[in-house]
């Protein structure tokens, strides 16, 4: 099913250069904790991503999975305070008011727009690759870390079609990290234009 | 085993931002023929990533499968001359004499040492991550194409230990390509930093 969108889908992770977000069991010390030693290069960009703390603020509505939701459930508090949570997941049993939970993609579709969703903040592997199947996801902003960890949670998934990006912002952090935003073009916009 | 290592192993890669090289069937044509229309943001950088252009002069000697090697035979000409190029296969059978195939990354390195090679391309998914394992790339240089293939072969591949990585450079080019290079930390100078 299509539904009206009034919403904007935005991503916001960190991701080894191999492309994972966390180790198989969940772990992200390799984003957190970097190991110490490596130099890296000072680069000045003519571009800056947003940050966490402007881009946290300017979000309204969280979508995430089931597994991201239970790592938040072990951190030192909960951090979504003013925010509508959904969490995605055909088995979570929950009597969490904090959270709204959602069967189906088109379940989630139908709590945002209900709720009046503007600014949603997509996270999580398997919510990020359903929802960008699904071209529900408008910007994209990855902080690459600069270490290689070979196995893991992927952050992108199988496609059956190639999703065009445009670049928004680039720089880098003294840390090494590599930031990248991308504004997705939706699948609508580039079949009208083609068929012009 | 572990020979004494005279060179550099380098990397210098084309990739989808989803990590891939190819799409299953090899083909590159989201690389070199992108969709006409995205957008990108104009980006200025303290720092360049080397170019084609200065990179293949500096490179001596090659390393690529047997994939890379029958997609070149397929180019105009023959694009290495001048270069000695070792081809790595389990089975192919050739009398090119532009090539020296070798068996395994042993034969490999027994090559590369004979022939006193000094600064190596090494060239597609399958020996990158190999040579990734076995410690002998120093140098990986991407460039980011922004787009999302959704299925290919792989630049990255299963490993399993970090690899610690530097970045020495990185800058946008008008069509939206992030290019990124990075130092590749030697396992054995962590090794040995860790054990001080």
């Amino acid at each position: 099913m299509t539904y009206r969108r009034d919403w904007t889908g935005r991503v916001f992770i960190g991701a080894s250069l191999d492309g994972f977000i966390a180790r198989r069991d969940g772990e992200i010390d390799w984003l957190t904790d970097p190991a110490p030693g490596p130099h890296h290069t000072t680069v000045t960009s003519s571009t800056e991503v947003e940050g966490w703390e402007t881009f946290f603020p300017s979000i309204d509505h969280l979508v995430m999975g089931r597994g991201t939701y239970e790592k938040v459930l072990t951190f030192d508090g909960w951090p979504y305070d003013g925010k509508r949570v959904i969490v995605m997941s055909t088995k979570l049993e929950s009597d969490d008011d904090r959270i709204t939970i959602v069967r189906s993609l088109d379940d989630a579709q139908r709590a945002l727009a209900a709720s009046g969703a503007q600014q949603v903040y997509v996270d999580g592997g398997t919510v990020i690759q359903e929802f960008l199947r699904a071209d529900l996801i408008d910007e994209i902003s990855i902080g690459w870390a600069p270490v290689l960890i070979g196995t893991g949670l992927p952050l992108f998934g199988f496609l059956d079609r190639d999703i065009q990006l445009s670049l928004v912002a680039t720089n880098a952090s003294t840390s090494g990290m590599v930031h990248v935003t991308y504004a997705v073009h939706r699948h609508a916009d580039i079949a009208t234009h083609q068929s012009r």
